[in-house]
């Protein structure tokens, strides 16, 4: 069904979606390749939500050339009218012959009425084309437009022997600079990062994204363009003091809690905060609730938290993704463990995992895993 | 001061030194490549203690052509009359008139004197070319030649979370089936293989190395071909009955404990068993005693313990390697830890250690830990 012209310029599409990946939020990332024969004659990518889609880039970089031409896309043309015009529209009028695109739009606006459009304009459309990659590329916009609940990703960081931090408490630093770097990038990548009021209370953490701690990604995202994702932090018993660091920092926070927060600590609070109530019978966040509400706020969550946090998360079955940093360390067994979850009886009984991605970052190893 | 084809002629022995990993010990592996010019005449490895040595196959191989030759030895030539003739003499009456060799051979008996007695007979002799890959090749012969004491591997398994069972004991099988033939390999490389009391009586193991699950060894590997190693049982209070798996398999056996067993028991024990009584102030075996006595009858040593006895040897600073299998599974925070270990105040104090090697063991990653 697909030639290696096709899977060639489908991967060159989804390399320039990739390029969009911390800029397009809360849209996708999405890539376009336009081809005559064997020649590319345009290429684009989305940039930033509001600006051109990928394939009016590629269009306009093709100009007259598109009569005739083949168009590769990562993600099904939009039909509708948003802040841009129907990009099916845009095909069909330059004159593309073939499309072909990785993955249909899972947003209810879209979701095949792109391809039926081209269809009806008499373009030959074919789909599927490295769709799970397509897919993977967007997870959390795919999560998201179809059930209406964000992507959520653990990031966890420990020693060979799961450990977290020494009896003591000590855990700077088990992972190496590197990792610190990559988790920068990771924040990067997510709408939201859920921390817990205890993270916050012992560690005083600014939660925010810093372009100097980018690393490589510095040369290619300037500060500005940084989405900074909304810091959600649950404090239960709404005990957060208003004179901790992440409230200096002027980027979204979300304040979720059981309870009210105090009149005069309500007033302090700086304009950037907001408060999620979530009354409950156990006196603790639900955390599918809580998920549902993120749901319509962003695509993706990061959950950067404790052993108890994390673990619930996981032992609700409510991430889909386990992001592990392993640092070359043993702690030993006083340590203090990675991840709180229930007396499992059998092996039949534990998580179910996939290793997706295994890679030295700096001295530390870092493991993708894939629940569920 | 080596030249392109010295490295080529030497990862050559190397890896002809290698064929003989399972079957040479006590001796070690040693291969032995001749060369006229850029022409290979002759090559050989020692395959089996006893037999004959590296150089001795080589020149054989190479016959009459060896006048003039070149020999590239991966340790030095040995200068003493043992079960066979001296090498260095059969290079030399062979006529080789220049000798290149990765390593001295730290054995007392030669140390120098093979390299000496070369260069006496007027050969050019250049010594430490690849010495790094050569000493890893025998580190057990390495270390005990020269400190008496033989290497320590440790052996661990765990999940990602370093867990080794769930709560209720149930560890099977945390790892994969390549990871436990792997083991059996680990177990055919090693001189002596040390376990806990708890764990025999726990599992009932034979702790044997079978022929059977040994994987892609098997054919170049045969059964008469395994060496086993000697099975220590650490044994405090004498407490192992004599009904167990692991005196039904007739290899060498060695109970260590720190008080005497029952007349009754030591009657009923097979040929094949020793006893090592070393009494101790505190009720628990000594290791670094042990050690000394395990350096007069082998090697390395591979400690297979639960987390006590692991991590004694670790926390004592007598391991020297170790091998860590994971396996892409979480366990939770109640199961049971990897290595008992003291309370550490400080990243500081943590057992320092390098990665030397990660691969892939089916499923699980397996982790090689320079200690130290």
């Amino acid at each position: 069904m697909w030639s290696i012209q096709d899977i060639k310029m489908m991967n060159r599409a989804l390399k320039l979606a990739r390029k969009g990946t911390y800029t397009t939020r809360p849209n996708p990332s999405v890539g376009c390749v336009i081809t005559q024969g064997d020649e590319v004659i345009g290429e684009g990518y989305h940039i930033k939500a509001g600006g051109p889609h990928a394939e009016v880039h590629a269009l306009n970089d093709a100009g007259l050339a598109a009569k005739g031409s083949t168009a590769y896309v990562t993600l099904e043309p939009c039909s509708h009218y948003g802040r841009t015009p129907p990009c099916a529209l845009g095909l069909i009028e330059a004159g593309v012959v073939r499309v072909v695109i990785a993955t249909e739009d899972p947003n209810p606006q879209v979701k095949g009425r792109g391809i039926a459009m081209l269809k009806e304009a008499g373009i030959s459309v074919s789909v599927g084309l490295l769709a799970a990659e397509a897919k993977r590329l967007n997870k959390g916009f795919m999560k998201c437009m179809a059930i209406r609940l964000p992507w959520v990703t653990v990031k966890l960081a420990a020693s060979l022997d799961g450990k977290t931090a020494l009896s003591n408490g000590v855990s700077q630093w088990i992972t190496g600079p590197e990792s610190r770097r990559d988790v920068q990038r990771l924040r990067a990548r997510h709408g939201a990062l859920v921390t817990g009021i205890e993270t916050v209370l012992a560690d005083n953490p600014s939660l925010n994204v810093r372009h100097s701690e980018l690393g490589e990604l510095k040369q290619s995202l300037s500060e500005t363009d940084i989405i900074q994702p909304i810091r959600v932090i649950l404090d239960s018993r709404a005990r957060l003091p208003v004179n901790m660091a992440l409230f200096e920092v002027e980027s979204s926070i979300l304040l979720v809690s059981c309870v009210h927060y105090p009149e005069e600590v309500r007033n302090a609070w700086p304009e950037h905060v907001s408060h999620l109530l979530l009354p409950s019978m156990d006196g603790r966040v639900d955390l599918a609730k809580l998920l549902e509400h993120l749901g319509s706020l962003c695509h993706s969550v990061l959950i950067e938290a404790g052993a108890t946090l994390a673990g619930a998360f996981m032992a609700e079955g409510l991430a889909d993704e386990l992001v592990l940093y392993q640092a070359i360390k043993i702690l030993g067994d006083k340590g203090r463990n990675l991840l709180s979850l229930p007396e499992y009886g059998s092996m039949a009984m534990l998580p179910s995992m996939t290793l997706i991605d295994e890679r030295k970052v700096g001295a530390d190893t870092r493991l993708t895993l894939k629940l569920g």
